[in-house]
């Protein structure tokens, strides 16, 4: 039996008086919460109550570390020595961890969030600082990146540190044939029509691979799938996902 | 053989490009580091920095959380909701735990910096919510606070909790009847004679008393005292403190 | 002829990617823009829209600083010196004046926000704090403060530093016979009754005067009406504030 | 008689308890001051302390507006859209006129500091958005940016905005045949000898040129001296530079 495509979602994503995102919603449908650290949203408070949130609804938690930045939502680049990256993940992920502690629950992963999981993809300095931050904080303790076409070269950079990855793919994005994201510039690459995101989802889920926009295939082994709970649309996006992965996972016994 | 009284100091007051605090020389001579978090003062780089001073140092290091006020360098009293309180002491030690575990290093104690300590010795409902913050996360991490003549009820408290508590006293501070620090604004308040500082530290190791200001005698039961390490006179001090305690406990057997 | 009651509103309180409160629906049917400036919410861009956001709806604009804390939305109450509370209001005035100067407005007033405004009214010596960084930055500026029944001591202490005062009044909150505020604690302190909301407005503006919660009158001479763009009941509440007061001042031609 | 080579200085740089720079002793030194706003480095208080400062030395004040980041004084690039940076200089220039306004001062000038004055020298996309900061908030207040061997198309560039600059010269770093500074990991492009130091200086002012590192001569019209009082032998030096520059413009009468 095949490994189950899991469902990824970002928590914890308000701050102080503001809120975002439908966690009440997504939450119980969802099998991993990237928790917001207080870098790029969230505070002390507001993820207590998003760990009390997932404990209650039986979702794993992971730390979701940013560059420090609530003004730009961790979405700018930051140019960080390698070394301040290596702290900042530590820094986050302890945070985390400790108030996941205080509930009874433990960290299952970390996935970098925004501009800092884009360097990571593309900066291999940077992918290094986030592997010697988790992993000499926990070696156990899994990081979640992105699936390609083509994961070696990130895999023999994660076994230099002894880490274990994840690999995520996207369920509303349109992939390129090297297994890329399109931009989010281009035309199509981001799909709003369900049928279309509830395919996509159940194709990574049987056969490991997507439909690129220009229409060919392309292999992508992953182990979650990243989803969305911003709004009514994406919650319920995620809701008709979840049903179509449950209910494959149950035919196949 | 009575229990020995060891030295505690701030460390890790620094903050991105600006230094505080003579840690390299301070550190050596202390058995006890309260490293700063991030909230009053230092950022992920200095706490690691100063965690591995410690390490090799071979000094303890405790959590030093604050309410969250750099400009205010955590000495601002800010009214605080008590579940604001128990997060950010929760988010601020996981953070430290989190940097420390990097490096091989734990916690030893939690010691709340500036308004908020000052705060806890105060009002009841902030230290429930400071006892509530450390015993949840880690019900055997113990909290040091100010040692008074009657700490019975602070005791009674910390019981409900099932709380440890580490007492400190102070070396180079007039104390009054109750075993109160006399306010800084009160002349006399603060030693600023060596030899005054090394008797009240003797006097607090050997007999567990301290000479009020005012000349009468309070007996003051302490698990340390808290030293400074701001500048070439206070470490100075420090140093001639440590000469003394471990003169006094060499002769003791 | 007597001097019209404006309405005022907090404006511009979203931050970075954070949402709050609808301002594109309430500007155009206040008087004065309350605008905060990036110490309790509100960032350079947002303060920006928000002051172009006014000049389009030929809104006024005022400067609404407040204590700095984002998580807490300055609702804290933080113990600063006044000089520190003198800087922090002319730097927030200063900011706002400096973006509005940009898109050709200027600033029309000053009104602390949250615990500062709270502080203010309660501290004599954060009111002289407030008045002396509002008019040694423009002594013409004028400061938005509390009406109660009797402003004597507040119009005597502004009177000290040459400075003009604006009072407002509240159409949504339940007033004592003192004129003071009943606190939101008390049952019955927030009206929700929109019927009692504008009638409470249009004795305001007619009679200067309020009936308190326990069915006294208070006299109450306001120049301004602080209300709620927060949600869709708000934001009717104050279209129907609007046009009952409209059709008051037309009828008296 | 040519125009005479100004000081300038990055001041007030301090925040809240954390000192930086000898700002007592290079004010009365130099001409202008460039002033932290609170984003790299400064607070309120902290401003209007340097703000005084200035005044009391006779000194003119420049924004010395940032990037916000505290933790990397301002010394790491972020990716921010150019609105961002157009309403991040307004705020930071508009936040120390208040302050200054408050003592009775005005601001001559604007500098970018740090990692935002680097990407503006190297991306026309910043320079427009520093210029459209500038020029909208005051159409008459100069911007201070890098002097190299042509300034042809930053001239061009301020001209669409109908901006003014000014241009400075650094004493004691290395040019390149272009007039660019050779950057600081080279060997040899950071002089620490005095007479270099002010040879440099004065050559500048004399004759408006520099000997690059490789020996020839590079043309550069600058109307300041960048220079630095960061500790006692910095100090020294400025005051070396200062008797020099004096000596000569006293000798020409």
């Amino acid at each position: 039996m095949p490994k189950r495509l899991l469902l990824n979602c970002d928590m914890g994503e308000s701050f102080g008086s503001w809120n975002m995102g439908l966690d009440d919603q997504v939450m119980p449908l969802v099998d991993m919460a990237n928790v917001a650290c207080g870098f790029h949203a969230s505070d002390p408070v507001t993820m207590t109550r998003t760990v009390l949130l997932a404990k209650h609804a039986g979702a794993r938690i992971g730390a979701h570390p940013s560059y420090p930045d609530l003004v730009g939502f961790g979405r700018r680049s930051m140019h960080c020595h390698p070394q301040e990256v290596v702290a900042m993940v530590q820094y986050q992920t302890g945070a985390l961890a400790g108030i996941a502690q205080a509930q009874g629950m433990v960290l299952s992963y970390v996935k970098p969030h925004g501009a800092l999981y884009n360097d990571m993809m593309k900066d291999h300095s940077i992918l290094r600082a986030v592997l010697e931050g988790v992993t000499r904080y926990d070696a156990s303790l899994p990081l979640m990146l992105m699936a390609t076409a083509d994961n070696t070269e990130v895999e023999r950079i994660a076994e230099e540190f002894g880490a274990t990855l994840l690999f995520e793919a996207f369920a509303d994005r349109a992939y390129d044939a090297q297994g890329f994201l399109v931009p989010r510039r281009v035309e199509g690459s981001v799909y709003h029509d369900e049928a279309r995101i509830i395919d996509q989802s159940l194709r990574l889920a049987r056969e490991g691979v997507v439909t690129t926009l220009d229409g060919t295939e392309v292999a992508l082994q992953a182990d979650t799938l990243c989803v969305h709970g911003d709004n009514e649309q994406s919650v319920n996006a995620v809701r008709h996902i979840r049903e179509a992965l449950d209910q494959y996972y149950a035919a196949q016994g």
